[in-house]
């Protein structure tokens, strides 16, 4: 079959034929339907060859995954050949007090996700370790919904944790309208009252925000902290969400927050809120968001057949897939590049 | 090897030799430590032709199991021969979303109990169906601590439902000193400051209750409404654990909850709490219990092993295990019955 | 001034002069803007002598109070004359535990509503107690909006209680879409994603319900069970939430909630739902609410501003009120009477 | 009556007579009992001339107060003369969204605390602005326990905040075993069966941590982050409470936290912890906390009525306070200053 390999620190990924896999006891084959691809993937291929501690080369790339059921293991129980699924990707022990509550991405023996630390899903096939990866996507197109498997679930991993606080009357900011932050903006339309206002540097992002529901966009700068004071009766918004994560954005985070507020940073990048008793208003809170649950990947799901969030995704079939990678590095795919085998 | 079964409605259980079994794909083969009997065996075995809806005949009995891992199905990962272990009794099908949450007592199929469902731990051996119903005992006793995985599970899942409302300064009633009720006791003194107050028919069930922690210990008739009363300047207690679960008791918990309080069901029996706006105080809560999650047990354990609750066990050799339930049935067993293979 | 008043047990309420008040040391006065006619009034007017425990007669009537602020008394601070406000009417002593959260509904001292223990809102102006009693109105419409301080409140914190379990893929039903129910579905809808089925047993209740948002609508009979079965694979309601509380509608309740799920009893009436383990699915849990706290009429009002409830309301002039009462007796009045002073 | 006030920037406090105050409509005037001598007096008295931003001199000091009623203004109910109270010091204005809900600390308008922006209980007697603001204190030794009011309350929100986390089997991390660790050390104890470790960077603080129920203490520096650890199977603390708030105990803080724990930061001073997605381990939470709320100080006394928390106090008399601040900041007090007048 067809993969797309990491096979050379620095080098491009290369479409490369390889063995069929089969399923082993417990394992599930699938034939792959769609696979997103992601900046953290760029990531990984921009470790020198120090710093990679991911699987030994060659890797399969694609940690978000849709499939088919082509044939299960031994000892595979309530899976049927035939199945249309999602794979959760932070794959856990299983066995761990966190595994055992469903919050796999926060295994005590680290996540071996696949795309990242085993073969993912560029590819026809691949293989799933266990069953209980697997979320059934029922009627959902694949293509279309390939990234709630990231996209969908971190924001929402994001947002829920802000949800107590978003009573009605409060505000919400979001920062970076990107392929998670025009997400995000989705799930707080449809699941709180709050304000949601966004906050970009580009234009066009905040045209996409207002289009998905914000109430007020700005652009991303200083100035913006006033804007959000001026809507917010000089207090500052309840919960700011920052999915663009560098130094600049954590500050205006914490340049607008109210006191008693919530910061949650989501932009996988090196900065950071600084949360003590001179540095943030009075009793904020701050959260580093990593993936999702088992559970949350449901509730995305079951959100998405509600109609109330909707990806937007630029297709590529597997021939193409490097050229995905080509123009996601140039910032050229407006929301999510998916490979379709 | 041997093995307590139940052959025919309507008669006792039957120490039989059958074969050993061996563990297929994903499944562990333990060697059994103790297994507790439980009122709910009497339940079952008391079940008529037509109410019987468990395992088909035979049914090896035993739903509280400790064991020792003594092999493990292909596909098995993470567990070691040797391993000393629980098994969490309230199999699901590990993947709908009460199982993905650990709540698999839950689960939408039904669970699928050893010792109920399946054949259970009141043998030489035992199959689990799956790693993930392991939980580590480390270095504590298997006879001491089997009954943590019902007689300590359940107490504590009803206790941590309540635990928000037992903030300093409130009152927690407990209604029955048995079996789990003096677990709970133990369970409401180790994780609050809650007052502990217990009700019992039997003056020695008080005196242990007394022994375990309770700080009011009253006979549990009418009067006791007026005791409680008398305790928390005429409100009510914030917190009603019922143990019991007849009517008399459900009626006891309704009448000296306070406003704005919960009332627990544990006890299995036919007995209710008539929730509704003229037969409780304003603003009251009920609950019925089942069971226990897979994190809820992994808590229970570790209360254990900081000496924080202790279950009082007698011991029967699986040789004697009939009598184990003769003398169960006669309400002669003080705390559980242990079987040792 | 004029004032409505209930004056002789049996008899109807009548109009009369009686002495505006003046506001004491930390009292405000306010000129009523409107004031609500609720089915609870008809109940305390039902009161036999032995059974009457209200205010000592007469009662001015109304416990739903908007108004402006007309003078203050020594002792208060910010509070301007002028200001519009709503009532906050479940009055405690604000020193108690439940008090100093906010929860003065379950106050430890009992509440003193006004129109209930004091002295209500159908009047040309009325006292009271405490400037923390009032929540800003803003720029909405009084006589639209006066019905959030009860219809608004109760059924927002009956909503607010279940949120949690309403995850998204979640089934919430109502039962009754009258003056709280139809209020309630739009909450469901402002604040989930659940999917909400509406009971009623009326026709024109149920086209109301449909206007407001429900997905399903049935007619309110035990065939409904199925129908929600029917709805969520056979697993029954994650919520149910019963603005009737009869028994009859318990009953439907506890027949189609699912494992672990919540039934919230609203409806003041004698209905009741048995929670015990032999009466209702597993790990249910069953509540009856109590109108609302202080912050949860703040949120409420907050909805109202963003347009996400809207409480239908048959306009009366004071001149008229006890008309508004007999419309009310005869189940003429539909969504709620306001009465204009 | 005599006051302790403080009256010129930079000098020290001064002992003056001052006329003793009446209580208005509303207000309350206290006999005081006992008054707490605080560090953060130091960083009012420390301030120039440009950076003092609180009540214009003289400023009588003192925001940890008991005493006993000695009269009430108009318009107070519910209080009676000769009570002994607490005063809670964090003042609101009552009615915005946060005060509504006791969280007063948190107020839209800013807090007016006694001793700091207005005149504390350094003195015979002392007005508190509102009955709401008072505390019954018993039986207790308004000496012994009026610390509970900061020294008390301030911890058993820091505690309360990762109670959720602290489930049987976890580890917390007290960073600071003065005048607030310690008390932290006996919340955590009481409330929890989570491990307990204590660093710190005097041996006579690890003494007294032990004293008070530390299950391990450590000197507080780098190695601590191993020894935390070797605890913890690898895994790092639970949740991290610094005491001390400077920038080497954050990063301690943030070098011992596990995936998916928390660090609270309660010491004042300028250390931060940051939070982002690669300065801490995934999915962790910081937290900034602020004094607490009305129903946090009733909480906090109800735990010294349970003899849980016992506050260590040196006690001076009121002509001799301005030795009590020598002391204090030399560093020669044991526990907390308590000044009676």
């Amino acid at each position: 079959m067809k993969a797309l390999q990491y096979r050379t620190i620095g080098a491009r990924p290369e479409l490369v034929e390889v063995e069929k896999p089969a399923p082993g006891p417990s394992e599930v084959l699938l034939r792959v339907t769609a696979a997103g691809a992601c900046h953290s993937d760029e990531f990984i291929m921009g470790a020198s060859a120090e710093d990679y501690y991911f699987k030994p080369l060659p890797l399969t790339l694609g940690h978000e995954v849709a499939g088919v059921v082509e044939e299960v293991g031994a000892g595979v129980h309530g899976v049927e050949v035939g199945e249309s699924v999602l794979v959760y990707g932070p794959w856990g022990c299983g066995r761990c007090y966190a595994c055992a509550s469903g919050e796999e991405q926060n295994c005590e023996q680290g996540m071996r996700a696949p795309g990242i630390f085993s073969d993912g899903g560029m590819a026809e096939y691949m293989i799933v370790d266990d069953a209980r990866h697997l979320v059934p996507l029922g009627d959902l197109d694949p293509v279309q919904n390939v990234s709630l498997t990231d996209a969908g679930l971190t924001p929402y991993r994001a947002v829920k944790s802000a949800l107590p606080r978003l009573t009605p009357g409060t505000t919400a900011v979001v920062i970076g309208s990107g392929g998670l932050g025009h997400v995000a903006i989705q799930i707080l339309k449809a699941l709180s009252q709050a304000t949601v206002v966004v906050l970009d540097v580009a234009e066009d992002k905040l045209a996409l925000a207002r289009e998905v529901g914000a109430d007020h966009t700005f652009v991303s700068d200083t100035d913006a902290i006033g804007s959000v004071k001026d809507l917010t009766r000089g207090l500052g918004a309840d919960v700011v969400l920052d999915f663009v994560g560098i130094q600049p954005t954590a500050d205006l985070a914490a340049g607008m927050v109210r006191v008693g507020g919530q910061v949650v940073v989501v932009g996988v990048a090196s900065g950071a809120v600084r949360i003590g008793q001179t540095t943030v208003p009075l009793d904020v809170t701050g959260r580093a968001i990593n993936w999702g649950s088992r559970t949350e990947l449901m509730e995305v799901v079951e959100l998405a057949k509600r109609g109330a969030i909707t990806i937007h995704v630029e297709e590529f079939p597997l021939d193409r897939a490097t050229e995905a990678y080509d123009r996601l590095h140039a910032g050229q795919v407006r929301g999510r590049a998916v490979i379709v085998p």
